[in-house]
C-alpha cells in the first residue's frame, strides 16, 4: 500500500508508491516517444477497449451508450497504478524512532482525452477539447466536495521528458489529504504581497504584462495566456483568468469553455511553433476549503519540457532559463 | 548579458542567460551518455589542452609545474559558458510596467576533477578524490570572502539525464549575489524546527537514523551517509557532518579529507550498485554571512536521476517514490 513519510528538514510529505514502478515503460529514461508512432494494438485507453480498465467514475459519451462500453468522447477512470489509495486512511503516526508517516489516502483518476490513440488536444477539434475542460470541471468539483480532501492537483504529461507512461493522451487528477508545501508557499507569497500592496500579485502581474504586451499569446474576455517576464523554462506559458479566483473549483460552466480554447491556443501554438515538445501542465488552486476572496489566484502552468534540470537548478531552486522569455513569445505569437 | 529577473508570483530570482545555450550538446535532451564510451579527440579539459580553457584560477598541480599547463591533478577555471558574469553588477532595477530585475553578477567556476577523460570519483584512488574535495574547500572559502557574494552553491553533474555538456568528470561552483528561496525555505524549516523542539532538525534526524540503522550506508568519526527515511529519489542519499555546524566554510581541512572518503563510498555504492547511473549532487550550505550556530545543518545530496518528475510533481512539489527507502539502503549496503 501507498503511504506518506513526512521529511521534516524540508517540511513536506513524500509518497511512496511501490505499485507505480509496474507502470508499462516506467525507468527506462531514455527511450523516445513519438504521440503517433506509438502502437495503439495493446493500449487499453482506446475505444472498445473499455474492458481493459477499471469501471469508469465519469464519462461524456453518446445518448444510449452504457457506462463501460464504446460511444464516449472522453472517460474517466481510477488510475490503475495509483500513486495514493481511496481506501486508506489519512491518518498519521509516529514509529518508535520518532519518524511521521501517515496512510496512503488520495484520489487519483485518469481522464482519457479521446477514444482515438492519437488525438492530441493541440490537433483536435475544439468542441472535443471542450469536452476534456469540462470533464476536468466536473471532477475537481465533485473530489472537492470530500471532506478528506484537502488540495486537488490537475495535471498532463505529455511525451516521455514529462514523465508518461502510456502514449494514449490522457490527463490525470489527484486528490490530496494534505495541502502540499509549494502551494502553503505559493499562497503564502500571495498573502505577503496583498499585505504589502493591497492587491493580488497575480492580478498585477496580468496588468503588467498587458502594459508591455510583448509576452502575450492570447487573450479573450475571461483569460489570458502569457510568457512571464521572469519565466523559468524555454516557452514557459502560464493561462490566469483575468478576474481575481483563488479557487479552480468556482469556475463556471461558461468559463471553463473558454480556458478550454485559450489552453488549446497555447498547446497549439507550441506543438506547431516548437515541434510538439514533450510537456507538462498542472492546475495551481488554493485548497479545496478556502474562499473566493482568498489572495492566492489560480493558475494553469505550462512547461515546455526541452531542458534539463541540473545540480544548480536542484542545490539552489534558481532556475537558468537559455532563452529569453520576450523572444520565446515572439515565436509563438508567430505562429 | 546575464540577468537576473525576480518572478513576484513565486518570489524567487530566475536567471536569463542565453549564453548557457551555445553549450555542447545543449537541448538536445535525447542523446545517450556514457562516461567511458565518449571521444575525448576535442575535449578542452583533458591534460595537455590548458591552452583551450580561460586560466586557471586554481590548481593542485606537480612540483614545478606553471599554472595553465600541464601537471595538474585537479583544476578550476571560470566556466566559459558562465550563468553569470563576475563583471556584472548586483544592481535592482524597475522597468516602467514595474516588472524587476537585477544585473547577473555571479561568478561560476568549473573544477575539472582529473586531467583523464575517463576516471570519475567513483573509480579514482581515494587519494585522488581528496584532492577534489580539498580544491572543493579552497573555492568555496575563497569565494565566500566576496563581499557581493551572498550563497554559493557547488553541485556536479554527472550523466546526460543529469544535464551534463561535458562528459570529462567535472563539478561547479556558482556564487550568487543572492541567497535563494529554497535555502530561505530549509533555514525556515530548521529556525521553526528549533523553537519548537530546542534542537536541530538535522541532528535529531541523525540521531533517529541512528535508532533504527537500517537505511545507513556509510558512517565516520566525523559524517553519516544515509538513505532519508522520507527519500524523494530511489537511492537518494544524504551526507551529512554528525556535530552540528550550519556553514560549509567552517569544514576544517581534515574533516573535507573524511568527506571525500565518505562521498566516495556512496558514489562508489551508487556505481556498483545501480550500474552507473547518472546523478547530481549538491551542498546545500547557510548563506556566507551566517554564523556557525544557525539552526541549519549544511548538507550534501545526492540525487541519482533514473526518474522523471512529471506533471504531478511539477504542480504539488510533492514527489512521488516508486522505491521504499530501507529497499534502497540494503541494497547500496550489500554491496
Amino acid at each position: 500500500m501507498p503511504e506518506f513519510r513526512y521529511n521534516s528538514a524540508i517540511d513536506d510529505w513524500i509518497i511512496i508508491a511501490t505499485e507505480r514502478a509496474k507502470r508499462p515503460e516506467d525507468f527506462s529514461t531514455n527511450k523516445s516517444y513519438a504521440a503517433s508512432g506509438d502502437s495503439s494494438a495493446n493500449c487499453p485507453f482506446c475505444g472498445g477497449r473499455e474492458a481493459k480498465t477499471p469501471a469508469e467514475t465519469f464519462a461524456i459519451r453518446g445518448p444510449g451508450t452504457a457506462p463501460n462500453t464504446a460511444g464516449w468522447q472522453v472517460r474517466v477512470i481510477p488510475n490503475a497504478f495509483p500513486a495514493l489509495k481511496a481506501d486508506d486512511e489519512p491518518k498519521k503516526s509516529n514509529d518508535p524512532a520518532g519518524f511521521m508517516k501517515m496512510g496512503g489516502f488520495g484520489i487519483h483518476e485518469v481522464i482519457i482525452e479521446s477514444p482515438a490513440h492519437d488525438k492530441i488536444i493541440a490537433n483536435m477539434d475544439l468542441s472535443h477539447v471542450e469536452k476534456i475542460f469540462a470533464a476536468y470541471r466536473q471532477r475537481y468539483i465533485s473530489l472537492s466536495e470530500d471532506p478528506r480532501v484537502k488540495s486537488i492537483i490537475l495535471f498532463k504529461n505529455h511525451g516521455h521528458n514529462a514523465g508518461t507512461s502510456l502514449s494514449h493522451p490522457h490527463s490525470q487528477i489527484i486528490a490530496l489529504p494534505v495541502v502540499p508545501s509549494i502551494i502553503k508557499s505559493r499562497m503564502g507569497t500571495a498573502k505577503d504581497y496583498f499585505d504589502e500592496h493591497k492587491s493580488c500579485v497575480y492580478c498585477d502581474m496580468i496588468r503588467m504584462e498587458k502594459t508591455e504586451k510583448q509576452r502575450i499569446i492570447s487573450e479573450t474576455d475571461n483569460f489570458i495566456a502569457f510568457v512571464p517576464y521572469a519565466a523559468r523554462f524555454p516557452f514557459e506559458t502560464w493561462v490566469l483568468p483575468k478576474d481575481h479566483a483563488s479557487n479552480f473549483k468556482t469556475i463556471t460552466e461558461k468559463q471553463c469553455t473558454e480556458l478550454a480554447g485559450i489552453s488549446k491556443t497555447a498547446l497549439e501554438k507550441l506543438f506547431r511553433g516548437v515541434n510538439n515538445p514533450d510537456f507538462n501542465f498542472a492546475i495551481y488552486s488554493a485548497p479545496c476549503q478556502e474562499t473566493k476572496t482568498d489572495p492566492f489566484h489560480w493558475n494553469l502552468k505550462i512547461f515546455p519540457r526541452i531542458t534539463t534540470a541540473a545540480g544548480f537548478e536542484l542545490g539552489s531552486g534558481i532556475i537558468i532559463n537559455t532563452m529569453v522569455p520576450e523572444t520565446a513569445a515572439k515565436h509563438l505569437q508567430e505562429v
